[in-house]
């Protein structure tokens, strides 16, 4: 594992106040490069504008700290609600979610003014003890909005027809070089179908089996799906310490791999067919759309912009699996040896939450089981035993999501560093793709 | 448990040759009262017309014995494969599901005798051990074709602004008096949120946790996705003696139940604003659509045709749950206490393998949990631990529905007697609602 | 011209009960190859089930004959009106169109039971002066039907993978040989952009412009749409002697007609790439589906199943145009020059109103303007100058539709000969194709 | 008819060069109140950007004038052609059209800054006899823009839950008085079943029929649908005086006029259940929105932002009818009386070519036929006699889209003065409604 840095260790050890001083200011960062129009419309239903992301993470702050907690305060505009409330049933009634792109006024400005009014009025708050938990929530919460955000306005410039850079190319996707680049052999698991070395050629994590401690178990802030802990059957396995790369991925193509029904779910096929999938997301011969507009693919980087369709089928093909939520837990906790440490969840290529950089990291590959990627699991976004979801609107935030979606692990290259845990559950529909998701494979031992 | 009757048992120890023959008779005789356009029309993408039931299970034994297995036999006619595969990707192109109702020809009547042709072709081979396990498989596709015929056809009868009646109306839908009616009494557990005193008032099955071996653990035939046998680890918890009645969903209509936003899962608040659903599927006032025609509804029957949805937000306004399909299971196989018995599969209210009724039995509460109707669980529909799907065509079987889906436990009155077991998994979408779907609750302990 | 057959002049002159007897006996022996199935599915929107027009003319004559004017009539059934009104709003409710293939019962002998009591129950009313113009309504109304009857049930069939023949081919396409077969000349109008030899060999009408007078001027019957009779100013023009025929339209075909957008009007544009259209309907390679089943295609016969779309587009490609439904007219009115005689509306290929046929007739080409298929014209469908819908239910006949169609001239192989008139105007969406719909070229003069 | 005003006389007369200049200053007038992201967004498939709109006629002026006739020319940007081409299949390939709103780079100031380059590069080939007919169709072409963006802004911005103004409601939407009020009456026509005072009050333009002669006849600009001129015979009729008022309007809701399905043609019923219709556009109790936002409607004004189905069905409400394209354009050239004036194309209330106002003018009612809104004619948007689009890319201009609209004649509060003539034909689909759409009945004399 890379050692935390020595930045990221005085971040975490700051008191909230600091951290979600960063936060706002992370996010704020982001958009510099953006103009009214880039922050203001909206690419598909799935994606938001930037604006709205602004909007939102600040209407959050003052609707659950500001409005229910702070004497007195009142609304920066009474209307607003209506506008960014995303889908909190018992905060009434809101824009439907696919018309978010009509909303020119209030401009980008006027939303930074927002902002500016509801983060100043806050600061009395943040060190007060009995709203501790809600202001780790609002970290919480505004950091998943900065990677959809960062994941959206990728999606709204990868659709104008010039693929117009958000950040100049200046900064080598491989840059830094904190992160060693592990020696690339070839041997290959026999056991499986396809020659992919990529995929399996720095060795697994084998784990014994037996019973795993599942769920977030510590002190510190989680969300509500990742509780209560509780104990899983584990039967023996491994997870590869590698991530699918590129390379990888052109193989899989290479040998008919999206023209082989056999690969894959039922589901999955009659979606490929309907929607012409032949490429992950932002792939264009040699090339990717990124947030540097288009450049040519990095081979050994992970691969990014996949469906768990997708995903599944790639691991058909190999004659591997996706691991379970749960076993890719166990050996991020190490619990597959004695001697496996734990994996740092701070640790690889995720955000920094500092304002210095140009442009946000691209996937490279890393070591440990966090960052360049969320890794789709093979198991269904579903409440844990005895899960209850929090009491009012806040209680919203998870559970009822709970339906046809599936569970990834990890952190991206866009996860706010410090945001994720082991017992962290991210989750999407099998057939999304504009989230930096990639896989690691699974065997049974 | 009611004692199976003897014909039942009779039958279950007569020879694979006799059980072939049952199964194609019942087939055909269900489909007795209807006409060649009864049998042609599909009322929805999801059902298929009766018609082609009756050929496609055909095409299944001509596909893999005849074809496959009988030296010298010719099909029956080389077009039929292109009209009643079902989804063998690996068996060649096919008609596009959604218009199956456009074949008109082949009559029902040449259907018929494309049936007869191939029960009297397979004969010689039903006696061979070296085909007994896809004679098995053949046995069990067909049963489930039974049951899917039965539910597509009142689909179809139901479309019908006369709402016409696909059998008389001459048996008592609690007729028979073979099972004992429970007195009812009132006692609630206080600490579930409302009174709903039918789904409660039998008590439960209390499970104190632990291991459980969970999949196919016998001898006999089961499909690939009850497998491989492995354990899993429950925790405590309550499962009901009793199926949640039309009148508890009377009551839940009544408290408002289907304008409550906290209680839905999020696609399924989406889907019932889209659908404008308010009630299970063939309810009208106090009447419901039957194989019978229109007829008004007991509030002692166990409700069905409600979707997953529907069931889990049911759950959340009683403050219950659904069940997990291995604490079911388990319940199921016994495991609750040292003097629990399994539940007889074959017991409770199921379709009798012969042709001597009238119409089949409609749901109206039975002990045990087989009978009356499939069960939602709070499973998603996903591979069991090793699970490898067969070789060839005949692997195409379930594995590759594995996604979106949803765990059903149980049988129901529309179930061929014997065709089910504790290990058994039914699974459908979460919004849909032909067939005899229902629930039964669980709490954690 | 050819001369009405004396079969024909016996008809014609025949009384008004007569031709209610044949009418309703022509649209039972065309539904004679038709099994219950086969009458009952619905393959589209636009089209109709056979069962439901035998059963929806039927209830033309009770409801507007029998329901208003035979005092103590009731209803054969009730709840048909429910199920057989086709698109009256004054006449209540009814089930959605394209939900007409869901109504399996009544069976199609159950609908001819039905036919043969309203048919008995009307005789009384059939010689009745006062009912005369009633009378002459529903037999118009049936025929309209019939033909729609015979396009509907072939498209129906033409879904059907296996392509199954409603007759057996046992009539020559160009039997009979009343027709006498113009020698072809390949001289073309050297303004013409491309040669297209069979459009243009024979000539053309030559009209010199100036007022015609225009609409339904006789005695006889004809529908609202049809007048007032009124003048038209005409720019001089001819218009083509012969159809296009197959082998034009395959020479347009291979001039990349198709492919060429300058050809096409907008609308047009979007739909052939949205539908994907390549050729005319039932084309494929050198077959065409027909009554009869799939069959080569004769070049020489004129093309029909074609789009106002494909149609406007072969004539720009040609370097012509289409007719106004006034230039039309007035040369099926022989107004073009002093010895032009008027063309017969009962001459050419068209349906004859006897039951002694196999299969009704192919396009095949002819002479006179009257038959093998609709001839789409550039007049929108509108109303007429002082044009006023009837009053009451008979109203909503003509008047309602008449936004966003086109006119059709002439008369088609699967016309009841002595339905249409130099007056009568058909009307179609310019998508629409499954009516035997052609097209005959106009220029400028 | 209302004095031309001395400023307008001036600009008529003045040369190309200065019309050309003020078309082009005054499409940039409009913008002014606009943001980055307002002129962004595009709020449907037939609405588009305003940026769009400002970038497009600056691409119409550089390909047809510059690239083709400006030697040595290099274009501003090589990728504009494909962002900005609107529907030139001769010009290659474009933009989908439901994507124009997610082109945000070039920003609106880029966007501007191209418009500023090929103004200036355009000025040495204003004056050149030789391109003097491709100005003149770039300026009308520009002008039917400026109308298009006024109508599509106020169409994003009535999507806007917070109903933002584009102008500040300075002026009063009767400011002016340069057009006097008509003392209302109330005899309304007794043959007229409905009481409607405002619509009859003023009388009506009397026309006793015969030829009228058609199309553009002069020397100046036209666009190739208004020609060739030609003659068409009319019956006697009568023309309102007046338009519809929303006093009117309110009065066909009141009477149910959106409930009685008698007055409605088919696809209009279905269009009004299917989309829910019950109002004009852009109506809510008793206020419309504007340019200035939500504002109360004046009762006197007449209606707009209705669809040809609507006027439709009012005027059959009235037991009027809507006038043909002919009949209107014989009344405004003064055609129906010996001493009957024609009508000033540039008269009434209309956009007037200069920048110094705040908000465009409001309808509000005004002499003569030109002004306040476009008027629905029953005439269906077809060729005239002869008609021949111009060759090249030009000739796409209009005849692609002769099908399935209407003809609209006159002008609206949104046309440049001086656009419009009475030859002059807009046409639209009959359910589009966010133009300034109104009528003005017609009835046969």
């Amino acid at each position: 594992m890379p050692a935390a840095s020595p930045a990221r260790d005085e971040r975490e050890n700051a008191g909230i106040a600091a951290r979600f001083a960063d936060t706002r200011a992370l996010t704020e960062a982001l958009v510099q490069p953006l103009g009214d129009a880039d922050a203001t419309i909206q690419s598909m239903d799935d994606a938001s504008p930037a604006k709205w992301h602004l909007a939102h993470t600040t209407w959050f702050w003052e609707t659950f700290l500001l409005r229910d907690h702070a004497p007195g305060y009142t609304l920066f505009d009474e209307k607003f609600p209506f506008l960014f409330n995303s889908y909190y049933e018992a905060e009434g009634d809101r824009i439907a979610r696919g018309r978010r792109g009509l909303v020119t006024r209030p401009s980008l400005d006027e939303v930074l003014d927002y902002r500016r009014h509801v983060t100043a009025a806050i600061q009395p708050l943040l060190e007060d003890p009995r709203h501790a938990e809600l202001v780790e929530l609002g970290i919480a919460h505004e950091q998943q909005h900065i990677e959809l955000l960062l994941t959206d306005i990728k999606h709204a410039f990868s659709k104008n027809p010039l693929g117009p850079a958000m950040w100049d190319d200046n900064v080598s996707p491989r840059a830094g070089g904190d992160l060693p680049q592990t020696e690339r052999h070839a041997e290959t698991d026999p056991g499986l179908r396809r020659g992919s070395p990529h995929a399996f050629e720095d060795g697994w994590y084998s784990h014994p089996g037996g019973i795993a401690r599942i769920g977030h178990q510590a002190d510190g802030f989680a969300f509500d799906n990742e509780g209560p802990a509780h104990r899983v059957l584990l039967e023996p396995f491994a997870l590869s310490k590698q991530l699918v790369t590129n390379a990888d991925w052109d193989a899989f193509i290479a040998d008919g791999g999206y023209e082989t029904a056999s690969l894959w779910l039922s589901d999955a096929w009659a979606w490929i067919a309907r929607c012409n999938i032949r490429a992950p997301l932002y792939w264009r011969d040699g090339e990717q759309f990124t947030h540097t507009g288009w450049q040519e693919r990095d081979p050994n980087a992970p691969v990014t912009h996949i469906s768990y369709y997708e995903a599944d089928a790639f691991a058909s093909w190999v004659g591997a699996r996706l691991p379970t939520e749960f076993e890719w837990e166990a050996v991020a906790r190490g619990q597959h040896a004695d001697d496996a440490p734990a994996h740092d969840p701070a640790g690889g290529n995720q955000l920094d939450p500092v304002s210095s950089w140009a442009a946000p990291p691209m996937p490279r590959g890393s070591d440990g089981l966090f960052g360049d990627c969320w890794q789709f699991t093979r198991s269904g976004y579903l409440p844990y035993p005895r899960f209850k979801p929090a009491e009012g609107a806040v209680g919203e935030y998870n559970g009822k999501f709970m339906s046809g979606q599936w569970v990834l692990k990890g952190a991206s290259c866009a996860t706010v560093r410090g945001h994720s845990r082991a017992s962290y559950r991210n989750f999407f529909y099998p057939q999304q793709r504009w989230q930096f998701t990639g896989l690691r494979l699974a065997k049974d031992a």
